[in-house]
């Protein structure tokens, strides 16, 4: 608790976009988000008063850290799974708690534990020999998704494979594997709910996410044209992983849509990129809401605040061309109406470095704005 | 610019609540607002990674925060007006400039230049003696309003007078004076809009203010059954007295709605309480337009978020009872949908802690859920 306002402290571990966007939210409640940041220059560490430098693998950093807040939560689900044991058996609160996030950690023992509990997925299994996986893909038919089972986002430790002949480095490199059919896709889906302690849960409306590169691009909201069950099923199932696996916090269940109905993809236990769009889209943003479920607030509306709402990310373009802030002058010039959301990082090509919003009526000219709008911070053209 | 982003660098002199929620309307734009705090546990100063300590009379300290400042601009109007022009003169970009923001630090010079452009304001006259209050009484009938011409803020440096004998220590002082007829009054309007360097000025919808003992206790917007002309009068009002006095940034016109039309009461040149519904309530919020204009940015789409948008500040209460967490705890599980901003302050009595928003399509109805919330965090009890 801040003795100065009477308010609590929230901590949390890393300094990415999500710790920025979070931090905005906490001073609406009233709070100043402590941030653990690895490197000075981290989105969240340019922006927040209360801030610690460290790294998320030092359990002394990490105790340090956790002294006088009330709560500790997560920008990523990279610390190691014995430090954030420790500091529950310390007493500190860390919520989504380890055994949860182990969940979102860890691919195989997502994989198993969402088998148990009957969650459709993609057909899947272990793999360490080249036997193992010639088995699955005669089983399954080729090519195959080989997934390494920790450290992967943003399509990095996540391999096509056609035969073993493509893996052959792979599995020799030693690293846990997972080997899943890969699913003929209509497109894919995110089921973004958050959980309180006391077990509420808030679901907002199943959005559609268009990768690219493995990359999310885009997230329409709501998904254009899902079945109403389909999407009731989606948000149940989500609801569903999340008091199961006793997540505290934003959920993101990443869909795969296919013919035959939903399988779960991944699970995210924090803000998602998929949820962006709610900051000016909902009611209730998916970061305000995370802090809520952490303190055990009651939750917040997560009606929509327009029939459509787009988000699309803003990846660093080639090098070169005008800067940035006058990028920003033409496209506010170009449209008064988009919402733009930079992250503070210098500009690496692929690397996301922003995000805007459009809200509107009509998809299609909401969705060409979004993507207008993304390209023009991209590449300095229209 | 900010040499990590390649974004500007915004000073705010003032650690209030403006600067705080310009802070976070900062962080989307990509940036952090540099903030000149005379407080450490000012509101701002609480959440502000960019912070200098230094008051707003001190013209060393001005120079040193203004240093590597794109543009420095105000959370308040209480700069001296030779520490600006210093400033300015120094090659300081000064946004509103001190020109302008004269005629919202000077009671008597904004009256005087108000009339020369013949707004419509009450009748009102530079006081200096006890015949010179007597003949101003006696011309408009008693009471009259005696408003000091520097300083006040919240019903502070206003008097309404019945006769000489009451303002026998008010002339004794010595503080320059002006005095205005009372005028009867339908109610309160306030015309925000903001203006660029460039000349583009974008404005809000009118809102009705509702003042208590002198302070804004609400805000309605759009105001409740205001004629369009009379809506579009006052915008055109506002935009004039923008344009006239060369304002850049958010200016807040407060205005009286009488039987016979509107006056000018006031004006400020920053965020405004009148606009702090804007945040949830319109597509671009009066923080975020305050640094576009600022940076001389295209500025963004005013339009309304929803049909009705009702702010109510919160004021603190009795001291003692429940704690405020606890509070909000309660607030969140009766009224899911409520927007709450805390400001981060110890609270005092009758000191604006915070406000809430409330969104919908039906006055009476939202306009009860802001008070209930606005009560219930003052006080504790519904």
């Amino acid at each position: 608790m801040d003795s100065r306002t009477g308010l609590p402290v929230v901590g949390m571990v890393g300094g990415g976009q999500l710790a920025r966007m979070t931090h905005q939210a906490a001073i609406a409640l009233g709070q100043s988000l402590r941030v653990l940041a690895a490197d000075p220059d981290d989105g969240a560490a340019l922006v927040a008063a209360d801030l610690q430098h460290g790294q998320h693998t030092d359990l002394d950093a990490l105790r340090a850290f956790a002294k006088g807040c009330d709560v500790v939560t997560f920008d990523h689900e990279h610390v190691p799974g014995e430090h954030l044991r420790t500091l529950a058996a310390e007493g500190v609160k860390v919520l989504p708690g380890p055994e949860a996030l182990l969940f979102a950690q860890d691919k195989r023992a997502m994989r198993e534990r969402l088998t148990a509990l009957g969650a459709p997925a993609p057909r899947w299994a272990p793999v360490g020999t080249a036997a193992d996986l010639e088995r699955f893909g005669a089983e399954t038919g080729w090519p195959v998704i080989v997934k390494a089972t920790r450290g992967g986002y943003d399509g990095k430790g996540v391999w096509s494979v056609s035969g073993v002949a493509e893996a052959v480095d792979l599995l020799a490199s030693g690293a846990p594997l997972i080997v899943e059919e890969r699913v003929p896709l209509v497109r894919e889906l995110a089921a973004v709910v958050a959980r309180s302690p006391y077990g509420q849960v808030a679901a907002w409306p199943l959005v559609e996410t268009v990768q690219r590169d493995g990359i999310c691009v885009e997230v329409l909201a709501p998904a254009p044209g899902l079945a109403e069950e389909l999407a009731v099923e989606a948000q149940r199932l989500a609801i569903r992983i999340a008091t199961e696996l006793d997540v505290v916090g934003v959920l993101a269940v990443e869909l795969f849509e296919t013919a035959d109905g939903i399988l779960v993809n991944e699970l995210a236990m924090r803000p998602h990129n998929s949820g962006h769009w709610t900051i000016e889209g909902a009611r209730t943003s998916q970061f305000e809401q995370h802090l809520r479920a952490v303190l055990d607030y009651p939750l917040g509306d997560t009606t929509m605040a327009a029939p459509v709402v787009v988000m699309a990310n803003v990846l660093g373009g080639e090098p070169g061309g005008i800067g940035i802030d006058e990028r920003l002058h033409h496209l506010f010039a170009a449209d008064p109406g988009v919402k733009v959301h930079l992250y503070g990082k210098a500009v690496r090509q692929g690397r996301k470095i922003g995000h805007v919003t459009v809200l509107g009526d009509d998809l299609d000219s909401v969705r060409a704005r979004a993507a207008r709008a993304a390209t023009w911070l991209r590449d300095g053209t229209a």
